[in-house]
């Protein structure tokens, strides 16, 4: 997976049609989303949206304001890449039988994930991290056969005591 | 967060504007998705969605075999809830000053979750689970003050060797 050049942290309301009109505008304007990632917040009212997105600065940055006029947008910002937390976690099944199975559990621990469930044929890992240890250990597996792989996307947060607001950063 | 009633997983094509039609199609049904995530796997071309939504099985059921018809969606089922892994990973920024920061930091320590910046009046926590102890966690830190939050939704695999067909599930 590519690194992605924006990473796009919105509040919004938690309601149907939201992600729909949210995910429509970037649709709009030919901008494939890398990941997007939609979760409650501590208020179950409000959402908050991570968006990992490539594609050109200045279309992005008209996309933002577009986004701070939506109603169901409370506060919408574009994370500085250098300084925010970046996590991510992936389930993958692999292809392990009892004779390859402990070098499939190795490879897991180097990356310090974990092996979640064990099938006669199968192995899968639950990791966590970044988007390059993730994409370095998908490599690392690959030769065993991957039979399914399920990626979150990416959730970010600003390091030290800057935060989003809610009470929005809209203009008036 | 409460407890999604079903979970959907579906291999889409990675272009843009997937995202909108698939969000769109729940969305004019009035259900509102809980919880969405979308990343590649291990092809580029090709994202897995993770849909955990609430509402009606009938309708489900629908919009399940609406997906099905949509050019983007390659493959896609409802999981069954009790066998399948459900993972999520959290950011937390909690209010943390010299006096409170031991206790919290024990409280991450008992969810077996992990400090990941300490600022002079914050503490951010990186943990991963599923949803119950996630907001198990939530409802501990949330007497120091919660500054801000951000959950990746889940991210589902079935357990054992039953995998989601690349060749897809669309009838001729």
């Amino acid at each position: 997976m590519k690194q992605p050049a924006h990473v796009v942290s919105a509040l919004v309301e938690n309601r149907a049609g939201t992600l729909s009109r949210i995910s429509g505008l970037f649709a709009r304007r030919g901008f494939n989303i890398d990941s997007l990632t939609v979760g409650e917040t501590e208020d179950s009212a409000i959402s908050r949206m991570t968006i990992a997105v490539s594609g050109d600065d200045a279309v992005l940055e008209q996309i933002v304001k577009q986004l701070e006029k939506l109603v169901d947008v409370i506060s919408v910002r574009e994370l500085e890449f250098s300084s925010c937390l970046r996590r991510e976690i992936m389930l993958v099944k692999v292809k392990a039988d009892q004779k390859n199975r402990p070098s499939v559990i190795q490879v897991a621990g180097i990356f310090r994930s974990r092996v979640v469930d064990v099938s006669a044929s199968t192995i899968t890992i639950e990791a966590t991290g970044g988007m390059e240890k993730l994409d370095g250990l998908i490599m690392l597996l690959s030769p065993y056969g991957i039979l399914e792989l399920a990626r979150t996307g990416m959730v970010a947060l600003e390091r030290g005591e800057r935060v989003l607001s809610l009470e929005g950063n809209k203009k008036p």
